[in-house]
This record gives structure tokens, C-alpha cells and sequence, in this order.
């Protein structure tokens, strides 16, 4: 089996490349260990940045994204207390950031992909990514019935997240993985209640942080910092509502609208980079390359950021078989996804509480928050950041 | 003896409350230990806000300052071996630093002082703070000439620095101190040379932070981060100049001017406030409230805003009786106090080496380094910061 570009892993960056190859008329083949059905029916979250949008859109894949994703003008900082509003679009010229869950994304560019007459081998076992640093690179995989397969490929793309074969696939002594791991985890619930704000909350509080974010009208999404080595099970219903209602409390009232809780889990943060993102004619992109912490909702927009990147340098190889762009994709992409590992550990650490920081470490962070949502310089960066830089 | 206000200490802080109380027909005496000599012969650093020139303006001790001045429009961020400029007047409507150093502060206040006829108790010995609960608080103190004094105040401003007694003239009890030391200390040095570089040269280098200042066109002020336990007997001229080299060198080739050393010293780096600043008719400004690492250039400005709300405070009370703004001095004066930490924090760590860093937090600083000199509103945050907050 043939094509031009090999691509591991069926998340937004593997299906989005395909897809934006697909309209360049370059080929490529998916190949995804997970069903198409345990894909699309994992509930994962999704802040999507100006551009991620943007994009969507030029794919032709962003008509349900137009339809029903929502639009966040802006977002709350919560501390002292009391609520203390960003207001992107004003900040930052109209931009804006749009909820839209991961899975929703996945579920229109599998879709449009088989639509298009995409090959997309789900339930691959096995898959191993071979010859990278020759002009005929290879993804080897036992498909779905059982059988070995060979696909022989000029390029692959590696974009099977944290724990695929890819980044391995690039030698320890060719690349610099750069890790932190934080003293703490988000305690994750899913509930059957309504949204308890229209927008996010990222509330800082002497007990540590707490996120109110929403899926849709009828699932919230609520997370708040917890021990990494925690148990899901050691909290009930009654206790996590009362460790996020004390997180929210205020002078003002506020009160989160309580549900049936459906989904526990803990969530590790960590930030991590692979340099480069290339090896002979292997591309990484996404959580392949690169981990941040949730605090930013960079993940999928990063990932996406890469593939606007490999999409052209690809393009411009196809064309014209000049290889100056793929020369320096990782260098390009780096360079946003470093800026975005500074923006999310920057929220990281405004908004949560660290173990054995002092009381002088804890006003400042309150002076930093008051700056923050005081001065229109300090705003206007931190919503800049957020909504996302333009993609070059 | 008996005045309106007695103030301890005959810095920045107590000579420029002295001599605003005076243009309000406010008596004071000012009790100091050491002697004018002396105090004017100690070459200090001296960044001023625009807002504390504007100050010294208004006192009527402005003049020299306007004259000799040297108005620093932008500051270098020097990393990665190159500079990158961050243009103060550009980012904040006309806002500018002034270097001025603080010795020549004094000089001009003490003249302005003893010109009116002000009365300045120097090398005062033994000084105490006693009864600030009541209506009557005093100044005991041993004078130049070996007598005992005894001054009777209304009011008491401890204006005598981090070592001097007024701070512990409020009892444990009723204050809280916060404190963060850093893990490292600035080697300073003066030297006889042309200035390297028109303005400041905040330097970032592996080895770690440098500081290249000017005093006059013939003295040079340079520092560069190091042990704080380190001694000054260890580094030879030679040394010296090898290590500010390495630390400022880069691809530009730019080289500082070397002369002679004719002082060495090393300055611990911390952060420090007290709160509240009051207690009872004791009232605390700059040093002897809070104290911050010099990479912000706060450490003046910080005791001149103080000046500035309570000398408003003690017109106030003098003009109608009125105690409101004494009530509110402290939460007033803290607000700034806490902003400019946090500014000093952050600039010291965005531009200092941490023992134990990870490469992940290198790459980070970096990244944060390049967004505050690529970014608008980053950029504009951190001049507007550095020129100062407009006093309220």
C-alpha cells in the first residue's frame, strides 16, 4: 500500500492535515488505533481560538461550528471573591474564543473525510513507524480485520498524541524533550445541570483554584485543583459540591447550580516539548510534540496551529518539490508553541495555589490578578493570548 | 521640645514629607543618624518614576534634577546576545525614567531644608519611638552634642529604612511582615569608564542576570547576579570584567568600556512589606514599611508615593481635623506597595538564573522574554510599570 503522506493517529491534527491535503489534492492515509464510534463518543473539552475557528472554516468543515458553538466574548477571573471580567472582543479588536467540545470537531472532519472519499484505518494494533531517515518512510499496523499491513509513504505525520509511536520514533540523542510536572491535578466532574455562568470562571481561591466551564446547555463541566495522587472515589457528591461551592463563595453570593454528577476523573498537569518536531521525513504535531496544562485551552489549538504549518509545507513541496518549508516547520512551530507554554504556565501559576508558597507569595499573585484585570495593557495580553495570536 | 510631626530618618522619604509639610505650614523636625556629610557622600542608584519627578517639581526642588537629569526614553532587555529595546516614551504617551541618583535627591532636599530653615537633627544617637497609642507620641534621642532630647509630636513618621526603629515601634501583635528572600545577591561594582550603552542594559545570559547602568559620564554602575554569601575579595579586577563580559556578550559583538574599579560590594536581594503601615499615630513610608529587589527600580519611587498620600493625609488633618485619609493611609499606600512587588518579582524572575531551574523553565523565561519584546500590550504593561503608576 501506497500514498503520499502517512499520517498516525485520527485527532484534530492527523484528520485536519488529511483533510486540508485532501483540497491540495496530495493523498494520505489515517491510520487510528481507537473506532471511529469510542472517538466520537469521548467527551473531551474545547476552547477554540480565533484562528482554530478560522480555519475550520477554509477546511469547509466549520458550518456546524458556525451554527452551534459558543460564542465566549469574554471570561472571569474570580478572587477576593468577586468577579473581575476579560472582555476579549473588546480588547482585542472583535476576536473571540468559541466552545466547541474536541469530540464535535472530530466528529465533523471524520465526516468530512468519508465524505470525501478519505481512508481512515481505525482500529489499527500495532502500528509502528519505520525508516523515517530514508526517502520511503513506512507505517506498519495490523488492520481492524486482523490483517498486516505495509503502508509505504514520503512523508509521515505524527500526530498520535503523548503516547503514540511517533515522537519514539525519532532516536533519544536526535531530540530534547523538555518536561514540568506540577505538584498538583484537576479534580474533573461532568454534570446534568445548567450552565451556572455564561462564561468560564477561573476562580482563584485560598483553597486552590476551580474552573466552571459548560458543554452544553444541559452537561457542566467543572473541575478544581486537587493532589495528582488523589482518588476519585475518596469524593462524593456532597463533598465535591462543597469543595466547589467554598472555591466559588463570595461576598456576592454567587452559587453554582448543582446537578447529578456523571463523570470523576483527575487530570496530571504537565508541560512538555519535543525539539524539533522533525526527523528525516517524519513531522510531529499536536500532543505528539508538545503537552500544556488545561489552565490555557491551548491543547487542540496548538495542535491545529501545527498542521497550518505542515499543511504549507507540504503544499509548497507538492507544488514545486522545494523542501524549504518542511526545513523549517519545527522551527516555526516551536516558536507559537513555546509562547503558548509560557501563556499556560503563567495562568498555571496566577491561579493556583502551590504547596509550601508563602504568605508573600500569595499577595502577589492577588497584586498580579488585580493587575491583570485592572490595567488595559495586562488585559489586553492576557486576551491576546487567549483568543489566540494570528496564525502567520 | 515640641513639633506637628516627627520624623525619624533623613532619606528620600523623611526630607520630602518635611519639606511638603512646610509648604503647608506644617512644622516638623527630622531625627537622623548620621551625618549630612556623610549622607550625601553615599553613591546610591536613582531610577525616578516620571511621577516622582513631578513630585520633586511641585516641592520646589526640581531644578537641578531638570537640569542634570539624564531622561531615559526606552531600556535595553538584552537576551539570547542581542538587544531589544523597549521604548517607554512610545508605549506610555510620553512617560519617561529619570536617572537621577538618590544621593542627589538628598543633597537637593537638604539644602531645600536647611534653606527654609528646617530643622534636621543629624547624627542623632540612640533614637527611640514611644507612646504612638496615645494623643502624644515622642522622640527620644541623643544629640550630636551628647544631649538627651525628648520631641513631642502629634504624630510620628517612620521614615528610618529596613534597620531603624520605627517599624518595631509597632508591636508584633498588630503587624504582619512578609518576607522572600532570593536564593542570590547582585555583585556591584563602580568604575571609572564611559558609559557601555546610552540606556539600561537589563541582561539575561545562561550564566546569569547583568546590569549595566550609569552613574555619571565618568562612573559606571554595573551589577551582575551572584552568590549571596559570595565575598568581594574573591573577584579580581580581571575576573570581574571577565564575567560581566561573558554575561552581556553576543552575536553583535557588543563589549562594555572597562576602567578602574574603585568599589566593590554585594547586595542580598528581598522582598519585604509590612501591613498595616499605621499604628496609632505612628505612621511607616518607604524602606522602613517595605523593601524590594532593585531589578525594578521601585525602591525610591515606592517611599516617594507613600510621601505623597500621607502628606495629603496630614494637610488634611491639620486643615479640618479630619482623620479620614490618616485612616486610610495604609490600605491607600499598600495597593501600590503590592503592585510594584509584584513588578519587582517579576521582573527579577523573568530575567535571574534559579538554581535548579529546568531547561522547561529556561525555555520559558525566554519565551516570556520574547513576548514582552514583540508584544504591544506586553510591552506597554511592563513600561508603563517601570515609568510608574500615575499617583492617584
Amino acid at each position: 500500500m501506497r500514498t503520499q503522506v502517512g499520517i498516525v493517529g485520527a485527532g484534530p491534527a492527523g484528520l485536519m492535515l488529511s483533510h486540508l491535503l485532501h483540497l491540495r489534492g496530495v493523498e494520505s492515509v489515517v491510520v487510528e488505533s481507537r473506532s471511529r464510534e469510542a472517538i466520537e463518543a469521548t467527551i473531551r473539552a474545547g476552547i477554540l481560538e480565533q484562528s482554530t475557528v478560522d480555519m475550520m472554516a477554509r477546511a469547509g468543515v466549520g458550518d456546524r461550528l458556525k451554527r452551534e458553538g459558543v460564542v465566549h466574548h469574554g471570561t472571569i477571573l474570580r478572587f477576593n471573591g468577586r468577579d473581575h471580567r476579560i472582555d476579549f472582543e473588546g480588547l482585542t479588536g472583535g476576536r473571540v474564543a468559541t466552545l466547541y467540545p474536541q469530540h464535535e470537531v472530530l466528529k465533523d472532519l471524520i465526516k468530512a473525510r468519508l465524505d470525501a472519499g478519505g481512508d481512515i484505518r481505525f482500529e489499527a494494533k500495532d502500528t509502528v513507524v519505520e525508516d523515517v531517515e530514508s526517502p520511503r518512510p513506512r507505517i506498519r499496523f495490523t488492520d481492524k480485520d486482523g490483517r498486516a499491513q505495509n503502508l509505504e509513504c514520503d512523508f509521515v505525520a505524527g500526530c498520535d498524541g503523548s503516547y503514540g509511536v511517533s515522537r519514539p520514533a525519532i532516536p533519544q540523542d536526535k531530540r530534547k524533550d523538555y518536561l514540568r510536572i506540577y505538584p498538583f491535578g484537576w479534580f474533573g466532574i461532568l454534570c446534568e445541570a445548567p450552565p451556572s455562568s455564561e462564561e468560564l470562571v477561573y476562580a482563584r481561591h485560598p483553597r486552590g483554584f476551580a474552573l466552571i466551564s459548560s458543554r452544553t446547555p444541559e452537561v457542566q463541566r467543572m473541575y478544581f485543583q486537587c493532589d495528582p495522587n488523589d482518588k476519585t472515589d475518596n469524593w462524593s457528591e456532597d463533598r465535591i459540591w462543597e469543595e466547589l461551592q467554598t472555591r466559588v463563595s463570595g461576598e456576592d453570593g454567587f452559587r453554582l447550580k448543582e446537578g447529578r454528577i456523571f463523570q470523576k476523573n483527575i487530570v496530571p498537569m504537565r508541560s512538555f516539548v519535543c525539539e524539533p518536531m522533525q526527523h528525516g521525513r517524519l513531522f510531529i504535531a499536536g500532543d505528539a510534540a508538545h503537552t500544556v496544562p488545561p489552565t490555557g485551552a491551548k491543547g487542540m489549538n496548538l495542535a491545529m496551529a501545527d498542521i497550518h504549518v505542515l499543511d504549507r509545507a507540504l503544499g509548497r513541496f507538492y507544488a514545486d518539490g522545494s523542501t524549504d518549508l518542511l526545513d523549517t516547520y519545527s522551527e516555526t512551530a516551536l516558536k507559537r508553541v513555546w509562547r503558548a507554554q509560557h501563556f499556560s504556565w503563567w495562568m498555571t501559576s496566577m491561579l493556583h495555589r502551590f504547596e509550601g508558597a508563602s504568605e508573600f507569595d500569595e499577595k502577589r499573585q492577588l497584586a498580579e490578578l488585580d493587575l491583570v484585570t485592572s490595567s488595559v495593557p495586562a488585559a489586553t495580553s492576557l486576551a491576546q493570548n487567549y483568543v489566540g495570536l494570528p496564525l502567520e
